[in-house]
């Protein structure tokens, strides 16, 4: 649906410079942009490639504008403002609406008039299906779930029984939703499983990646607060809550019973062990391994660097003898002290 | 289904200190219970709320009695007697019988009349469904599977050919079992694939978590032993054995070939390199790197701290001069021997 | 399909010491083949096996022929050799064509005629199905897809619109390809959605692990080279290019916009950061974290040695004080060169 610069600019608060009466119709990157598209420049590393643009016009800062050789769009975040403008111009999914004949929905479930449930659906007893909802193809939503209005699960999504999904949740394929936490206790060697009776509460806003899964609570329920953003192959243990507006990249394992606070950004391949506590706006890099509570706001790492083979292996052997090291330095100084200043 | 404390005291083989009359219908945490309630107290960092507690009695051990403000029932073990007592409590599937009319259903499978298959599974020929097992929606389970009996396969699990399952296997959406092997031969820079020939056997009571994936064997089985009990997303890779009653929690990869022993537990995230063998009885803590074989019982660690990011990059940042370091330190020490002592 | 042992070192260019008439039904390993198998030694620590094999052929290199007790058939690389052989010997599934009656596919989706549609499957508007392409069952191919010839899904496959896919792919259940990349930008404290406007291109001769997920690109493509292979559980986030014939090992991560080179090998667990530049012929030991680009071609590493608990609880201590000991070293070198020599 093409739109005037100006039109964009108004949409997303910024000012043009140049002709605003331009049309655009699609957005592109910088490097394969051509005319009629808008493009952005966000990553400083992408410089490089504005002179050469043939994008129609560009989103950029201020500071930017005098290198940008087509019209330009000048906003103080052109990350967010890109994000804005894509979502104007993304193609709209046509509306559909009931029930595609192939889905398997009980007659104990209540699908709203105004929602979709697609092909090879099977929709059980006592699930609840909100306005203007979108099922994809082969998803399975089980005894008493409910999802809220506005949702979208695209494909193959599995809800387990009793699942709660806020308003305009967006879910990807391969989710699962509701299955049993890892409960087990042991009796003499052998493994009881403990019975798995909470829940799963999603909030509103919140978008779950492909091969997500995050598992019913054991007593109480497992909490995703709103507009909390998880990535692609996350496993949310039983009973972890996740604070609101909080994003976890794709390949982290969140264990147990841990309590994430609200905006905290959370790396890929974290592992974050179970029952701790982790504060609001704590950020965590990548592979970064959560082994205790973190009580402060602000950034934590773990790992050690990646290195030619042939001299990690050395620094790696040492890794044994650290604590060993260590106590002979001190030796050392001790040595030293105790030798008469010059 | 409300039962008496004294009837889960025998049950669990307890000892009831208050009320043995007191009707119980649910289970819930020390915090959330409500009057007609049990709950436990296991965990000792979940003490402080026994005495407001309002369940109507405390599954627990003889040390914390005293300070139990309700009927207290006494136990050795309060966390396996609370899996026993939510098990006695938990409501029951309402069992049923025969193949959806969605579903199908090879004539060449033989499917036991007292199982169920639910609606728009696929039954592959040649394979077996036993006694009383329960296939949920959106299963497909391919050429010449076998299913022993009492086993449930909750939804969404996609067994491929040849997978054998044991006796009261509790299977969670998006398990893939029988997937290939990643067996790759290199011809001058190209891959040639090794076709996977071997199949999955799976023991008796085993269970098996969501978007879990365990691969067939090159020639000979991947084996998962009885009572083995794996969280979601592990990847067991083609001729894994997994001994009997090992437990092993979410994120964890296990490639090919690796033997791992019996009773073992081991953490999220952790890697185990192919080929290497694990001892009966070993324990390996989270996200640790299991790069060579373990061959005596005990509990094994890998990984470095979490830290604030900016201590971090100067810790992580020595670690390239770790054996560096030792070297420095050997000749100071070399240096100071030398010296004549005072 | 029985075939002689000459007939067999025609196939793969070895030569045969002992019977070529003699004829081979099939293949195992060392331990468990019996009369009528061929087998195969690669790996030196099978070795020990070989003198007791019940095969009648072994594959194997010039220097283990005398002690082979049974034909030999000796070439240069045996594991190689044997993937040849096993491909030769597998037995081959039966050709099905045309759509299977419970499959749902769209009146505007273009299947040729040679191809398999299994049962469940859904093919949306617009989606091209190559020539004898096999679709297994509970497959969603979405609205423009395009499967070129000779591709196979195996079974509960997602692809999400738009994604394409080469010719000789072999694709694993669980797989999703072509859901949205995490893009989020940031308005003070709330994530708003980037539109995932891009699509997956996946080349030629390319083989797909269960459950991996593979991510469309923000507005360029994702993009998978010709003889790339993937193992299960991996993660490849929008805007990755993976280059030609490289290999990736189980639950590996890899971040956004990441370039990986020709002809890598990146082991299981690993994570690769965002941004990030591989050279090509880069090897990467397993959980390993690369958290730079990599120019040269080469083996990387990282990452901490396993240890009994006890023992690594006091290295992990130190850790912290890694730049500290740095330092202290230094200062004690520097009061020792200001002694005077002897």
């Amino acid at each position: 649906m093409p739109v005037t610069l100006g039109q964009l600019a108004e949409l997303i608060g910024g000012v043009v410079h140049g002709d605003a009466s331009c049309i655009i119709s699609g957005i592109a990157t910088l490097q394969n942009a051509r005319s009629g598209d808008i493009t952005f420049l966000s990553n400083p590393r992408y410089s490089r490639y504005l002179s050469d643009t043939s994008a129609s016009a560009v989103i950029l800062m201020e500071e930017q504008r005098a290198v940008c050789p087509v019209h330009a769009l000048v906003v103080s975040d052109p990350y967010l403002a890109y994000a804005r403008v894509a979502a104007h111009l993304a193609p709209r999914l046509p509306a559909q609406q009931g029930c595609h004949p192939s889905a398997v929905v009980s007659d104990a479930a209540s699908v709203d008039g105004t929602a979709w449930i697609g092909p090879q659906c099977v929709i059980e007893d006592g699930a609840t299906v909100g306005p203007r909802v979108v099922v994809g193809p082969h998803c399975v939503i089980g005894r008493d779930c409910k999802i809220a209005a506005d949702s979208r699960l695209v494909a193959s999504v599995t809800l387990v029984h009793g699942t709660v999904i806020g308003q305009r949740a967006l879910i990807h394929p391969g989710v699962v939703i509701g299955s049993d936490g890892f409960g087990l206790a042991n009796d003499d060697g052998r493994w009881v499983k403990v019975p798995q009776l909470g829940a799963v509460r999603i909030g509103d806003d919140v978008e779950i990646g492909a091969n997500t899964t995050i598992d019913r609570g054991a007593l109480d329920d497992t909490v995703i607060g709103n507009g909390v953003k998880l990535d692609n192959q996350i496993q949310v243990a039983h009973n972890v809550q996740i604070g609101e507006h909080t994003a976890v990249a794709g390949c982290t394992g969140i264990a147990g019973s841990a309590r994430i606070g609200a905006r905290c950004t959370i790396g890929g391949g974290v592992g974050v062990v179970g029952h701790t506590e982790i504060a609001d706006d704590v950020h965590i890099t990548g592979m970064s391994f959560v082994a205790h509570s973190i009580r402060e706001p602000g950034v934590y790492s773990s790992g050690t660097p990646l290195e030619p083979n042939r001299e990690w292996r050395r620094n790696y052997a040492r890794f044994h003898h650290l604590d060993g090291m260590a106590r002979r330095l001190r030796a050392v100084e001790n040595l030293l002290k105790q030798q008469p200043s010059k």
